[in-house]
């Protein structure tokens, strides 16, 4: 890693408060003071306190992925993702995600691990999205969705969602992130021995 | 693209108003009225009204990228990212990204493109973020930060940031994506009879 000559490291702000600007069922909105420790300036910035959020790689036996199909009211449009959702109190990202994918869509598999964790978003959110593979997912439910909830349930070969992402068809970041972090174990995945002799 | 049997397509919500809950410098936050089309039910959603982002990559003539590292509110972390901000009214992505680009590392470039649009987030963000690719980026001026900007400029190898990105070093939704959407792009510049003279 090459730094930058005239490029000093930024300072590590301290935080003094936090004061409520508005409380929604998805987030509350607050105003944050923070100072700065060599200019002792203070400022206030706007975050976002959310709880952890879960989305889930579900791969069928015949290698495609269950997508869902819903809108969504900051775009105002219709959104293909993979299934997800908040992460309840207490509980693992493993089992929030296997929870959602079954409450979504009916389906269940096996060997469900966390391919990775990123920020919601560090510039104005404090919470984090976990990736969660489950493989030989199957349908074994009916859906159960939350209230407001109105989902098409779509699956679909692991090339073409990705085709799909990188042509601009899915625009949901996280998503994007879980495709990303997917991408080089689904060419694992391909190599094992099992899988090779069913192609 | 298989639709299960079971799964009906989502209805398209009206929206019938907004009322603003609070304003910050980076977005307002938006109380939402929306109408079901089919139940005639009414809901209020949570919507933060943003202006478009923007995140630049910028592509050195040795195959490095310019990243940044700078202090994060919503984290409370350093967070290591490409250089990017929001779009100015008016101002187009491209022109966005040279700014931005410019103003927070010095660094300009040429054969400026977008490389794709996302949401900032479809459930809860009404805005998008660009990606755009610049390459032969080379530092040409000084630094011209925002109010309480304070940016460490690091090159790294491109193998060497995708490499961080999947394991967990750079944890920013929208960077994340840049550097999906550049993967495969990466891979074409590198064939390049130019490129391949060099190596």
């Amino acid at each position: 890693m090459a730094r930058s000559k005239k490029s000093a490291p930024p300072a590590r702000w301290k935080k003094l408060g936090t004061r409520p600007l508005a409380e929604t069922r998805v987030f509350t909105l607050n105003a944050e003071r923070w100072r700065h420790p060599g200019r002792g300036t203070e400022r206030e910035f706007a975050v976002l306190d959310a709880p952890d959020w879960v989305n889930v790689l579900a791969l069928t036996p015949e290698g495609a992925l269950v997508l869902v199909r819903q809108f969504r009211f900051g775009t105002g449009d219709f959104s293909l993702e993979i299934p997800g959702g908040m992460v309840d109190r207490g509980e693992k990202p493993l089992v929030a995600g296997g929870r959602e994918l079954l409450e979504e869509t009916g389906f269940a598999g096996a060997r469900a691990r966390v391919l990775g964790t990123v920020s919601g978003n560090p510039a104005i959110l404090n919470n984090r999205c976990h990736f969660v593979l489950v493989e030989d997912a199957v349908r074994t439910a009916a859906t159960a969705w939350d209230h407001d909830e109105e989902i098409e349930i779509v699956t679909a070969p692991v090339a073409k969602v990705l085709a799909w992402a990188r042509a601009g068809r899915i625009v949901h970041p996280l998503v994007l992130n879980a495709l990303f972090l997917f991408e080089p174990r689904w060419a694992e995945i391909q190599r094992r021995p099992s899988r090779r002799r069913k192609a």
